[in-house]
């Protein structure tokens, strides 16, 4: 391991990331990251320009994707921030160079065919394409840590499947949930979830003083939980809403019980499952998330409510969209394949 | 019928109280309302003062509240858009008086006991008060239409109940929802719903940029959807949420249908129910309603989403809580108690 | 005058003319608007579809624009809520074809060919658009209502430029600033102004959480104020802001008087100056107007400050940008047209 | 200088309080800081559970203040941040202590009894207060750097004050502004900045959709610009609106030229002064700053644009009101103080 890792990102003026350089520029075990751009798109600005957010003046000129390139500066480690279908097209070819990825798309998140018909790939190489998708990890650190410390390929969750699976997790793995009830997660978030590209749906004023749902039977991040989670044969109901608001998620998800059950034991099982797990706090009861707690931060933040019949239980999940649900748990998943602490670079 | 209605409100300077000054000082058939202070309230204060937003300059001087005054005056017809405790209180003498009465609060409308519980009603005279709360009439006017008619005392439902009421009754009705499993409404609304008063929850900086969770299991509006769904023996759950919009409700509501059905029928029963119902405007599938199309209008807007399987059903409900939710709806009571139409002074 | 007015809107699938729309739909003078569209425009869509927001379900399909069929329907009046360079094509023939035409856009506005310079005018037939920019009356009520009255062509007024020249018309009227000092007009505005195509400008994260200025010194309605106002020997500085709200404009003005004054001198000026214009609101010093006291009404709100120099004032100005700031002042300019009350369809 | 600084915080549950220990929580120098209550305020609870931002679950449980009990934990600075009577109270007993205190009211602000007369002081012992007062160092790093270092007492600025003194100093000291013809701020700022007590005015309804003007000619932070940057002679207009945004301030400063000058000349003018001053941003013209690129961190970020004539100049002043405003300029000063880089915890 060198003093210091050489990262690049591709795809980095969309809010995704943008973050993720926000957070590698200033990672104590990084040097600062190379920005990469694909042929023909409009990344040839320096990013400071179009994110002033980022610390200091300028000083974040993309440069045109080259392996060779890449391979003179040392760079080990790949970002991707683009969309699923450059990401798609792009990794094997990384893979094949000897770096590392890290892809942030929902290109090789899925396992299961029937679930990837959400996505539009046209692989070049299908063969290779499937072995990728066999070989990916799903880089959700507080699940698959083990996974991820020798992964060549982490497939980054999705924002919205990253704070239902974790809300779900413990409990499924305890067996309390009566999977015959099915499970309903109604979940509302900020509008960065919905990408950079100006449509009329994230203009100004089709957003503000508005909350609106979509896709409701049928989003994308579905898959991920029926996979991650084992829910093949429950009834897993996803309704999105849009919030007025940048960023940020909110879940409620709503499970039975298949036995009458108490505060204290739901916390428990919360509390144990994450013991140790930085990233995940539970609140105590009656206490519940919401979303401005774990703004601008990498936690998911979890709590819940239950009826007094002991069997209706109502679980909050919330995160940044943008951090846990998108570039934070990029780089966490990047602390944990290089060894180190998963709060390096986080805080 | 005199030629133009004479009419009072009482509590003026709440939102409910102004959005429904607002609509009663141009109403066509209204002589200007008379604005009453209880004694001790801080409502001495000319409400264009207070609310601006009032068409002109000034002129809206709040008076004592007094029987005889009023009797000299003609008023016939009295809103209380007061906190619950005031109604509870006042509201007997205002029907002992002789007037009719249309109550905002939720101080008369709850049937059942066990329903009341969420309230602190400390009756000076509990004999009289039970027989009010027999008498009231439940003022959502698709369901309840002849007996609002005749009403003397009007109890204007909550703004959460009418959204969810309006959205399940007609399914109800057909006897098509799978009432072993249970509903759920996870409704979203905007903050003036909870109040005018300053609270830390109310604050800018708590509410923008977040959402929340409140309430869940336990919100005093859910009796009132039980009793006038009559879901006595059907798990409701209500989980109400704060969105950072100063108005509107979005409910999102979840049912299982006891059969496989499709689209077509589900919209034709939610357009057979509402035929003819001017402030129900039910869309096409699969267009959903979205907060801000309801926004300063008296409309309650129904739409939905069917899973493939024909059973899962998810209900999207919308309105503006001041309106439809709360001084909109207390018009169309009006109308209807005088019998105009029911869009008179509403468009 | 007929019992009814035949209207019709050109291109009413912006923010100005669903607002014109929805308030031609109600006008008790009015048959309901006819809406067209121009070729090749993606108007085709029936208005209620993208703008739910109108009373009802549908019933707003637009038509191809035809002058034969105008004039077989019976059209007197004809809205333009195009952009400019299609109002400066069309208007020709619909005044040629004898029409009465109010158009929302900036095409006629300017008298000053330097003024006119901020926008790019290819007139088919230059003569004839030099005419008609001479007869052309600059559709301020409270300033020009004589020639609006039998005007055929009204140039209605730029939302930041009524915000500003109603503030200061009655200060210079009274000649008691001091041109020497120049005037700054520090204006914000909501998203709404910016119309109604996607561009980052105006993505929901871009104005969240955000103030910007932007056009400082070179915004197109300077030219407005300095021709109303008479100001070609004052230095005026017009600094634009883009505001995180949809609709609205504060402008705030500084300028110097000649001599000391008292509060009561300024606000005499402003109420004598506006007495009996119903649309203009003169506030009690010290209050001031806010945005949301203006907002979904035809109000523009006037207040001031002033320092204890007596010398130093400060005027703000706040009306909604979609109504006082164009279709609501479009509906005043008819109403004058027409010869009906200046607040008809307008409450 | 111990290996690690022991810092107390006095009044941590208003917002620049929060922020203030986020931030030396992380701070690589510090121990995690100790909080402190005053006796009777509210703030027994764990700044945890009033401020979940904080990372971590709980463990910031404020102690009462105990002089004693703080030299036995060895703290040698103390942070106010309090109510401005409550550290004219207090701080001169914290100096007599020995400690070296950062306060972030405006209580030692000000040098001229007549600026001071808009805070209502009762100090204890007039005497001390005058001392201090005198001794007091106005804690604006990129200005007083040097009488920073070894200061006892530093009084941090107002947030407003900092972003329009930051915009002017560059230009008052290289003499080019015309002081004959005013200055204008017209600034603009989210809803923090006044403060968490829950009152009428920063309720959400009265702030979302709306942009108010308040407090013109005679706001507090007037004196501090009047003072800092020896504007006795020079009428400045300050003019104080209210966002609907939770953080960050724009000024749009106005100011005449005393010949005319170029873009260029102004751009050097900036950047020149604030050469190696890590904290502050000049954007190249003609590109101005938005509240959201300084959102969040601890710049100051400044902009202008020039009109056509070379002598109207309008700068533009970006900062976050509770970082560069308020806690982040407090860390910038401690860091000053014990001769640490400027940056240090701040990134």
């Amino acid at each position: 391991m060198p003093a210091t890792l050489k990262t690049a990102v591709l795809g980095s003026n969309g809010y995704s990331g943008q973050e993720l350089v926000r957070i590698l520029d200033r990672h104590p075990r990084l040097d600062k990251p190379v920005l990469l751009r694909r042929d023909g798109s409009d990344g040839a600005q320096d990013l400071a320009d179009i994110f002033p957010q980022l610390p200091g003046n300028g000083g974040y000129p993309p440069q045109a994707l080259s392996w060779s390139e890449l391979k003179k500066i040392g760079v080990e480690l790949l970002f991707f921030a683009t969309p699923y279908e450059a990401s798609r097209a792009l990794v094997p070819e990384a893979i094949a160079q000897g770096l590392r990825v890290i892809d942030l798309s929902g290109a090789w998140r899925l396992k299961q065919a029937h679930h990837r018909a959400v996505y539009s790939f046209e692989d070049a190489n299908p063969e290779i394409a499937a072995r990728l998708t066999e070989k990916a990890v799903y880089g959700l650190p507080e699940l698959n840590a083990a996974c991820i410390t020798s992964a060549q390929l982490i497939a980054n969750p999705g924002c919205y499947a990253t704070s239902v699976i974790l809300a779900l997790a413990p409990l499924l793995n305890a067996g309390i949930i009566d999977r015959e009830r099915g499970i309903i997660s109604d979940s509302k978030s900020g509008v960065s979830g919905a990408g950079k590209t100006p449509t009329p749906r994230t203009h100004f004023v089709s957003v503000a003083d508005n909350c609106s749902a979509y896709s409701i039977f049928k989003h994308r991040h579905l898959g991920e939980m029926v996979e991650q989670l084992g829910l093949d044969d429950v009834e897993l109901t996803f309704a999105p809403h849009l919030l007025p608001i940048p960023r940020g998620i909110l879940s409620t998800i709503y499970v039975h019980l298949n036995r009458p059950t108490t505060g204290t034991e739901i916390a428990s099982c919360l509390r144990d499952f994450y013991a140790g797990k930085h990233w995940v706090r539970v609140f105590a009861n009656p206490r519940v998330p919401e979303i401005h707690f774990s703004l601008h931060t990498n936690y998911c933040d979890l709590g819940f409510c239950l009826a007094e019949d002991g069997q209706r239980l109502v679980l909050i999940s919330c995160l940044d969209n943008l951090m846990k649900g998108a570039a934070g748990q990029a780089v966490q998943n990047m602390d944990l394949m290089y060894g180190w602490e998963e709060r390096e670079g986080l805080q």
